[in-house]
């Protein structure tokens, strides 16, 4: 533990320590959790979901009861009225605080809900990939209807105060409010709409077609961890697998693991979500080892999170830069497809603006759409607004006043996502928040004065990583998201760095001004 | 639950389904820690291992606080004195016995020992994974001296009232004792030294030759899959990895992971070790689901499970008629490598005999010497009788004696068995005592009528498996071994039929006479 020498003798030390190792040992218990899901995911043998489900709730309740020992509940209601909490170092107070407040929000959480909990969000999952393979929406009507009622009775626990959606929300994005995220996302789609229109409408804007070709599965792999072991990502404390729907999972200080899926004629399937699930990891691999399990290394927020995985997906990832650097290693790993593409065909081929049906498949100019949706319909049925067996009708409208059209089919719509089932309610809207962190850092990164766009092309990415490391990684979650990334910035958050950001990396492109109207 | 209909409203059933629930979520918990172990080994990180080592400790504390809660104990203890106990079905009966020997026999071991024992067991194979890679045996004594004075310590308050390697023996061999085993092994020993001699001086004996060429590590994966599956494991219930050194582990009642390495230059590295490990799954797959985690649905000893996986990798998968049938499976896989070779050939080349330093390398006839000698000297370890710092020359004096040479490697001695350092102490003669039930076993099945020999050469294993299923698998932990190879066998357990098995098929393929002296 750092600060032994600054707090040994100091009253209430002993106390922080006894807290602290409590809560290490909990966070054993929940890197056991996450072993589970990520095993389920990824490895699991097709016959051994039942037993998986047992397993999961059987942890969780376990893990819960540890979690809200009374005693740690004494030691950190001394710890809250101590000297300590007011004049101890940054971390050591947010620490007290933190785990003060986790606590009492933990405690209000009867023991059976948690596990409940646990056990219908394995099972849900399960029957929505059953779902999907079959697509139907019938069998998820009954998982999602307990889902979302659970997820109701959690949050009139856990934050009885709160409207029951920012319960939820708090679990991801610590502070969020749904009132405030609504006029941000407003406002931002006010600003997007001429982009959007202006994309899908221009006629000469990039196309796909050189991204195209045979891209076999060996290289591949080879390919997309020698990128993202270039940019930082260290494979002795990771690693990469297969999954139908890519994710990032930390399973201890040196263990993240990254996943993706792969489709051998489309090479950027793999890359950007490596790239994204890379990005998270990157953040995860930054957060200082010393504190695992406890809130200075802990990630400040979901929102946060996406800032990292769609800055290097995208605002690096796609930047004519980087190709300038990757297209010799891209050419070597599949000289068949890109004999003859030049670094800024590809930089301008992973720019093509497509609406999609399918948000993990969108493009950057129209993802927000798909997430401001979800927002706004996974609250309704919080609110009692609307019911889940209206979900895919709700799901339709929505998605033909946005985008013009209908998704024909049940998987292409409301059934692609695995949140809901899981139980990832008020989760959504985190993506978007991400965004315009992203957005918001990267500038203030560029502004730094140190050179970024210059040394992405020579393949040098840890100026970038370390700025990252020291101005948003090594707080955990010492700070709320507004507060980090206002610290990181210099500025308060806005929404009109993304836009910016968006106008001047799309709008040239398709044939638009940089100068349009933004703001309506 | 079975029998629910039999025994609802017996005076004792409420207990008996109480005592089965409390044990069936003890064993959740078991497999998480089965997870824990088989992710170490197959998907770990490199940098994980410390993290890992507190998470499987911690877990172990929490396992064995509710495996031994005192509520269980009570209920048991009732249950012991009950009619159920008596006058209830076979399995029922078997269950309250079984489960309140484990209870009174896992009480006595305080959860602080048994954290130790979890710490200590994965540090240690850590530390023999480097020495390993280091070639140095000095990093290992510490680690070892721990070990071995742990299991001392565990020994005695297990069974306090046992041989402390009797007591140790007890936890893969249930009821079995050394001196007993001293007895089998050494006229195993004397019955098998001409055939071990005749086969060494041999000159006319067949040469592992054809079986090197090149077996490229995807058709060897397609390969052994077919084969195995054709035996008769579910991969909807199972999976096949990579590791160092293979193992099969169970995760669940639908959840059996087999792994093993691959040597693209060498067929039987993989093929054998692949077929061992499925027939530890074809058992796990084989016991009765609705039993998990209580005694009817777990493996009778290490020894009856050994005799499942030598059954199909030696007496199946070095069986002629098998080879007649893999053959052009085979010839398929590897065309370039098998064009000219005939089922014969390949069936006489997986039984040349090659004395090897390596237990795992060493052919069927000389295998049980390796064992034996691990035997004596891990019994005089714990017995005091030799200091672990000695190992390596008392082990190198043995293999001279047994084998005429010295490994002048560590690796290739002392260091080549992860057995030690994971704290697997009492577990090298369950080998032995495996291939001794699989050839009595065996025998039963050839002599049951069923058409053994025939079938495998048709490529159906059904009629076998079955056959298992019936008369070993299905009983589950309900008999100890030698009850049990005497049930299904008909006769008392006895060394005699592996030495016939061995001379039978070695003798005349090395130019012996089928007729020498087997008994001295």
């Amino acid at each position: 533990m750092r600060y032994s020498e600054l707090l040994d003798g100091k009253s209430g030390y002993k106390d922080f320590l006894a807290a602290c190792e409590h809560a290490r040992s909990v966070s054993l218990l929940g890197a056991v959790d996450g072993l589970l899901q990520w095993d389920e995911q990824t490895m699991l043998p097709s016959d051994g979901g039942d037993f998986r489900a047992e397993q999961v709730a059987a942890l969780a309740a376990i893990t819960h009861a540890q979690r809200t020992e009374e005693k740690q509940g004494e030691r950190l209601q001394k710890l809250k009225d101590s000297p300590l909490e007011k004049e101890g170092p940054g971390a050591v107070q947010a620490t007290i605080r933190l785990l003060h407040s986790d606590f009492q929000k933990q405690s209000r959480v009867p023991g059976k809900l948690v596990q409940e909990l646990a056990r219908t969000s394995i099972k849900a999952q399960q029957a929505w990939v059953r779902a999907v393979k079959a697509s139907e929406w019938k069998p998820m009507v009954t998982h999602l209807e307990k889902m979302f009622s659970l997820k109701r009775e959690l949050a009139a626990c856990q934050s009885p105060d709160l409207d029951p959606y920012d319960a939820l929300l708090d679990d991801y994005e610590p502070g969020a409010r749904w009132k405030a995220i609504d006029t941000t996302f407003s406002c931002l789609r006010k600003a997007l709409a001429p982009l959007v229109r202006g994309c899908i409408e221009s006629s000469g804007g990039p196309q796909e077609t050189v991204l195209r070709g045979n891209f076999p599965l060996q290289s591949q792999q080879a390919f997309v961890c020698q990128v993202i072991e270039k940019i930082g990502f260290s494979f002795d404390r990771g690693r990469l697998d297969t999954t139908a729907h890519p994710f990032c999972s930390t399973l201890g200080p040196n263990d993240c693991r990254l996943t993706t899926r792969w489709d051998e004629k489309f090479l950027p399937t793999a890359l950007y979500s490596v790239l994204h699930e890379a990005g998270h990891g990157l953040y995860e691999q930054g957060l200082p080892v010393d504190w695992f399990g406890l809130p200075p290394g802990e990630a400040a927020s979901l929102g946060i999170h996406e800032s990292q995985s769609r800055l290097w997906e995208n605002l690096v990832g796609r930047s004519p830069e980087f190709w300038e650097w990757c297209h010799p290693i891209a050419r070597k790993a599949f000289p068949e497809s890109f004999d003859n593409v030049s670094p800024g065909m590809l930089a301008k081929a992973v720019r093509s603006v497509n609406p999609s049906f399918i948000r993990v498949e969108a493009d950057e100019v129209t993802y927000n759409l798909h997430v401001m949706m979800r927002f706004d319909l996974e609250r309704e049925i919080i609110h009692g607004n609307l019911l889940v067996a209206d979900l895919p009708s709700a799901w339709n409208e929505r998605f033909e006043t946005d985008f013009g059209s209908r998704p024909s089919r049940i998987e292409d719509g409301v059934l692609q996502d695995i949140h809901w089932p899981a139980g990832l309610i008020g989760y959504f809207p985190t993506y978007t928040l991400g965004n315009i962190f992203s957005a918001q850092i990267m500038a203030a990164a560029q502004q730094s004065g140190v050179g970024i766009a210059d040394q992405i092309r020579n393949g040098e990415f840890t100026p970038l990583l370390h700025w990252l490391r020291e101005n948003v990684h090594s707080f955990g979650r010492t700070y709320t998201s507004e507060a980090l990334v206002e610290k990181a910035s210099g500025k308060p958050v806005s929404e009109q760095y993304l836009v910016d950001s968006l106008y001047q990396r799309y709008g040239p492109l398709h044939g638009l001004s940089p100068d349009m109207p933004k703001l309506l």
